[in-house]
């Protein structure tokens, strides 16, 4: 019998295996908690990560445990349900099983399954440029958080120290270019402009933090194509007003660990976050299956997959076509509620019901904060913005935060962060991980003398 | 004029260069607000760490940042002082000046100073045995913390992969050792306790994480020397009933990946935390000062360094003999009243006076915790244990932690895992650095076949 099969159930249930424990997987499996199945769990990190608020860690006013849930923990009261370090290496669909790269320091394994459910989601896309990723890294792990926010503050320190000697040099560290007008972009850009215009106001003594410049860049014709255009211009205006540079309209071209090149024109900048585009895991490779040009499985209308009746796939790694000819976008609530449905289509799988049950959609609205206490909401044609979209932000991010304690806390630190300006976590870690300046080619021109830079005293 | 002189000071006011943002560093920095000099602090990371509760990281009760408060944000409002991220390498006594590594990716510096403080705390010592140091690490830096939090929660995640196949495995992975019976040791001896007997109790399907082993093994004659007697048996006592198994007069004479060899007896063990010894940071050997057994500095009665009167060394860099023939402990109250007392003498020297003012230390007591709500105090004699202790240590702590929001975010964390059992930071970060089973010697017996383990379907 299979070692992940739950050892309080019988080993003749059918066996479910769910990749991933994001928003849909991890909402599918919970809704399998009364069903007579064995759910196994597999993903590559201990905790489901609450993916809507990482670029507040990435700003550095959450704490990564704050949007972190353990999944163990998460499902320590299902009794059907197991749960698995590691990552999914290959999926063999004719002999219905796993191969798992052990992550814990164990051995490798393999699972079989009766049903499969992946929900493994995307990553970054750089349409083609992979080569721009080193300088523009994106923003899917607490990893890539806690990375961007060593980065962030760092530049503000260098520029503290370089601030006499190499104006020029200051000035592309303190240029921060956030690439792709989605709700990420715009929410990562606001945070960098809050951060560099309120919360380290007195903290240096030769740079102003406030003179940062920062840019948003989008290709398309404006910022947040997924809003209304009257609420898109409304955010729009609010970033310029907090010091953003908003351009539309505007390709880039190029990135190097200097400078981005973008509608013809070269800004030097030390910082670029990549939140332009997204690419499907790679789920669809695995099983063989169709995908779109994203790499987005082309699933059946209850999510499963041509051919394969006990495969389902969810969430961002699936196409599934909303109605109006256009796939549903890679937001949270689409996974959850394709999670929810795939675990009533597979129970009733299970009892003999093989009936067709399509996924259906239903578009609570759409939420995207602009900086500390300005947000956009669109639900069902309710428009809001300003405070009261903030709150509605606030409100509705807070109830699905999983876990008590998180919410808690996190409703603390955003109080404190609104009443004061200041951001709690500003805490840059695993510095040995930088690279020299003196070793980089980032350095200062060579007419300058190496280390040290000269004896001012 | 030196770079990191004061923009808003005269150049001609005396340069301080404080060395470490630690206790003593941050204490001296701030008791020099209304001196009139010009301070520079350096320190190798822009926080202040609050090591005291470190132990509480690493058992996944706080986050980082937590515990750590940005150097530049305590000192922002003090005109007269600058911060500089960066590591000292080297101080050039007779041109009174540091050469600074840069940590933020701008140009390594120099400057030059009329006084000097140095604080920089102080490293594990292995006695001579520096090999069993990668697998037996210190505690005294949030990635030491973060990388212990990591290794305990993915042994419980290895266990749980390998119970059945490798029994014998699964023992050694549930095999705790702490080495050191200090308030350290018996804070995460207690502490690991307390996740394995009550925080994970649910989470797993195929082990019974309260069955993990947690060794406190102390070479000494008894725990706790620093405290009374009886106060030490109490500490040891409830160990003891939250199944730690103490050892005392036994030394650790091997430690590998796989073991722990004490007394004779070798034990397998696969995570084993270091806090035995401590040895001083390598300040006595920039300036070539005499420095006792362990590292630290021979300083005057006044903490100045002999035929240096113009360099001073505090804390756990310092041996100051506490007036009993022995030198004071390295604990922060010591180091944060000579911080005190070094700016008042420094300041007086500005001033003119010349006077010796040696150091004294007040006592204001000792305390330890063991697991979630005991603790022991030693107060002027007032000896508190149990509850009251842990109330004690409670407000203590709290009252030092700097911050407002802090104070308020560890108090909730602290009500949360008292009243729940559980841990709120049990997220494990950068697994990608954790090597694979496969690829380590500390895989089981090679007779198993490599991955995939076996097909159990």
């Amino acid at each position: 019998m299979d070692a992940h099969t739950n050892a309080h159930t019988s080993a003749s249930l059918p066996r479910v295996v769910i990749v991933g424990a994001g928003f849909g997987g991890l909402r599918a499996a919970r809704a399998l908690a009364h069903a007579p199945v064995a759910v196994t769990v597999i993903d590559r990190n201990n905790h489901h990560l609450f993916q809507p608020l990482l670029y507040q860690v990435a700003t550095a006013e959450l704490s990564p445990a704050d949007i972190s849930a353990p999944i163990r923990h998460v499902l320590r009261r299902q009794r059907n349900a197991d749960v698995l370090l590691g990552e999914v290496t290959r999926v063999e669909t004719t002999r219905r099983r796993v191969l798992v790269r052990d992550r814990a320091g164990a051995h490798d394994r393999t699972l079989t399954y009766d049903y499969l459910i992946l929900a493994t989601g995307a990553g970054q896309s750089y349409f083609g440029h992979d080569a721009w990723q080193p300088f523009a890294p994106g923003l899917k792990s607490i990893e890539d958080a806690t990375a961007q926010r060593r980065k962030i503050l760092l530049a503000f320190e260098a520029a503290e120290a370089e601030a006499r000697e190499h104006p020029a040099w200051t000035r592309a560290l303190l240029t921060f270019v956030v690439v792709g007008g989605g709700p990420t972009g715009v929410e990562l850009a606001g945070a960098i402009a809050e951060v560099a215009r309120h919360a380290l106001t007195r903290d240096f003594r030769h740079i102003n933090p406030a003179s940062a410049r920062i840019l948003l860049v989008e290709a398309g014709p404006r910022l947040l194509p997924a809003f209304p255009p009257s609420l898109a211009e409304a955010a729009t205006a609010k970033l310029r007003r907090l010091g953003v540079e908003v351009r539309v309209g505007c390709a880039v071209e190029d990135v190097t660990g200097e400078s981005v090149t973008m509608g013809g024109e070269r800004v030097a900048a030390r910082t670029v976050i990549w939140a332009a585009g997204v690419r499907a895991s790679a789920a669809g490779q695995w099983i063989g299956a169709e995908t779109d040009r994203v790499g987005r499985v082309l699933v059946q209308p209850d999510c499963s997959v041509p051919g394969h009746p006990e495969i389902f796939v969810l969430g961002d790694t699936a196409s599934v076509n909303g109605g109006d000819g256009k796939p549903l976008p890679g937001v949270a609530p689409v996974a959850m509620q394709q999670g929810r449905h795939v675990a009533h289509v597979l129970a009733a799988r299970v009892r003999g019901d093989e009936r067709e049950l399509p996924f259906r959609y239903v578009d609570k609205g759409t939420l995207a904060t602009v900086g500390r206490s300005y947000a956009i909401a669109d639900i069902h044609g309710l428009r809001l913005r300003g405070l009261l979209g903030w709150l509605t932000w606030m409100v509705v991010h807070i109830f699905y935060l999983i876990g008590f304690r998180n919410r808690l806390l996190v409703m603390l630190q955003w109080a404190w962060a609104y009443l004061s300006y200041q951001r709690g976590a500003r805490l840059i870690t695993n510095l040995d991980v930088v690279p020299h300046a003196a070793a980089t080619t980032a350095s200062p021109p060579s007419t300058t003398s190496p280390t040290p830079v000269a004896e001012r005293g």
